[in-house]
């Protein structure tokens, strides 16, 4: 469980730090971003929002593009930014940026060569959240939220996983993943050709099928470029409609998939889950 | 003075866009990208603040790192960012990331081979307005800031034409530029090994020998790798005492020379400036 310190840099009084550590859940070495705010300098423990990226995405994107430190220092709130894969010369790739490196879909491959490494279901849920509790000054108060194919791995997670963490959001987040092309590639690779064993990892189907609430809050920009044919939000909407889950779903008119749209909106994203982790 | 639309995000109720056009000044083909408000939308114009990126950067850094549209929104001031020098494989380089392309300085180049193209001084101060000027719902209100290398532009730019700038800012200049090996090496190839040409774009030089004022902010973070070596903060306070000139200059502790400053601290600069623009 040990970690070590990569770099470091002040961020509106508080610190966002990069941290490599060797993971035994994707046998190799790992990166992960953290920001940790002002009030832990006074001792306070603080809750934890876990941000997934989005395809080609590393733990740098969200920290340099989001704007979220403004506002995660003022709700005193830290933030853990992983990276989207196993990395690394033995770490199986592909030559699209939609699978292999950069596309773990934060699910457990079973399939070669895919299941040596791409285990970032279990990463994510267990060992990263272990990590950060073992080597940092928070709570066991855990929200979880992400971008296009981070979006897709909060909601599952989330949904998954309802007693671990407090509330879920997600930006133009893959709603259906076994119904689009990104789905259907990774899937294909990760975890074989029966469909069945897919429908564990789509946001649509286990809410579809949910009984048990997480607060859910998913954002969409209406010009995104991958509305139609990626990220399907009304598969997601008929689905809240079917088990009553209570989805706040917002499509915002002209905004797109880039992290221009994210930090306009994540205030209110970081706000949100602040109310839950207080609870 | 035609200019090509390249790129287009809403952001934070306004538009990011990138331009690209035909630079006579600097005899290249030239980008800049412009964040306009939410209030143009409604027939207003908006004053405009010029932002210099610092070496290596693009059009592209400060807009996806600062973490400035936010408040650019709520203020109504429309931000311009361009370029750091010529660019193209017809335009002079050096191996180095401070000299060349990249590395404009923000001066009239006079030596062979620089002065084919380097004349980012001019372009800054009137090409470049006057394109925004006339293709954008702006007000011919302007202030300057910049980082680093920026900083140093946005400080000399300012003390050269306060008629034409409300305000200038800066974050962790080069404040001394004809002192420093930065600024020595970037000057003796652009304006040659006559000293006294270099005053000219030196800010604690102008600052010094100024009877004439503009409102000044400067920031520089206390933990910045380059404080002693480039930046040099304490000519310009020395230089400011002399003269008179009211500079406002705080050092924070613990604070780098990365865009993590630059985001924790805009907010302030952009008020400073929408006050003085406000006049």
């Amino acid at each position: 469980m040990s970690i070590k310190n990569v770099s470091g840099n002040k961020v509106f009084g508080g610190w966002h730090k990069q941290y490599s550590h060797d993971s035994s859940t994707l046998n190799c070495a790992m990166q992960f971003a953290i920001y940790l705010p002002p009030q832990v300098a006074s001792g306070a423990k603080v809750p934890v929002l876990y941000w997934l990226s989005g395809l080609t995405c590393t733990d740098e994107n969200f920290m340099q593009k989001a704007g979220a430190m403004r506002m995660a220092a003022e709700l005193g709130i830290a933030i853990v930014a992983p990276d989207t894969s196993p990395r690394g010369d033995d770490v199986a790739n592909d030559d699209g940026y939609d699978l292999g490196q950069g596309a773990g879909f934060y699910v457990n491959a079973t399939e070669a060569p895919w299941n040596k490494h791409y285990h970032m279901y279990d990463y994510i849920v267990n060992e990263l959240p272990e990590l950060i509790e073992a080597n940092f000054p928070v709570t066991d108060k855990r929200a979880i939220s992400g971008h296009s194919m981070g979006g897709h791995g909060a909601l599952v997670i989330g949904m998954h996983n309802p007693e671990r963490y407090t509330s879920m959001s997600a930006f133009s987040p893959i709603c259906n993943p076994i119904n689009v092309p990104w789905g259907q590639k990774a899937l294909t690779a990760y975890l074989g050709t029966n469909k069945e064993t897919w429908e564990a990892y789509d946001a649509s189907e286990l809410m579809r099928k949910a009984t048990n609430f997480l607060p859910v809050k998913v954002d969409q920009g209406g010009a995104d470029n991958f509305l139609e044919e990626q990220l399907t939000p009304e598969a997601l909407k008929q689905a809240a409609e079917a088990s009553g889950y209570p989805l706040e779903l917002n499509i915002h008119e002209g905004y797109d998939h880039s992290y221009y749209f994210i930090s306009s909106f994540i205030d209110e994203h970081l706000r949100f889950h602040a109310e839950h982790l207080a609870k």
